[in-house]
């Protein structure tokens, strides 16, 4: 069912910070800042030859991410993005194998403006895995 | 400096049931376990498309991820490898930066008998990363 990895989702507290260190210290590929106020982040992607690294800073009141950081003051590893060919197709296994989701179990356009849904990390060995239809 | 995203480690409470779930929830191929006394750990390989998912389980007394796992009772995102061509040229710049390795500056051999080298999560945004000369 999964297909590529699309990204790894870091969240940090400091976004130009998080952007520098891995443009200037370990001299990737990183995208400008684009902020994203109907998801609550603002982005920034290192551009690994094989897949991307998504750079999260929270954005305004309501930010998903909000949390996250204040449990994790210098940042961490947040979610996986794994893509599929169908998302309904993956919805409707992962309900029959009793998965749970985080959120809602009805797609909705992620920060690409493609279906995604959010994999609850009880069931995925405690990691937070987005699933995003391509 | 960086290259390809080799792997993202997920360091886990019970491979078989992690094994399992990437197997049959998520539709992946895996790879059977491989035990590595000497690095405190047994493998499985989730093979994505474009990159790897490390599994992750403790192995013997002294096991690098058994705190962490005491921790995360449901496992969670370990740590990402990252791919380097010419790790002591990396290492070199990395000092000169002044960033900070967990453990040893000497590259050992790691779980795939290639030169690895572990950078401290406070100089990357709470990240553990392993750097591996490809």
């Amino acid at each position: 069912m999964i297909g590529q990895l699309n990204h790894i989702a870091i969240a940090v507290p400091n976004l130009e910070e998080a952007a520098n260190v891995y443009r200037n210290i370990l001299g990737a590929k990183v995208t400008d800042p684009v902020a994203l106020p109907e998801h609550g982040v603002t982005t920034v992607f290192v551009e690994l030859p094989n897949t991307k690294i998504e750079l999260l800073e929270a954005l305004g009141d309501d930010s998903p991410i909000a949390g996250f950081v204040e449990r994790n003051p210098k940042g961490g590893m947040h979610h996986i993005c794994l893509e599929v060919e169908d998302i309904m197709e993956a919805r409707d296994k992962l309900i029959a194998e009793g998965a749970h989701f985080a959120g809602s179990d009805e797609p909705k356009n992620g920060a690409h403006n493609k279906p995604v849904l959010f994999m609850h990390p009880k069931d995925f060995c405690g990691t937070l895995i987005e699933l995003e239809q391509v």
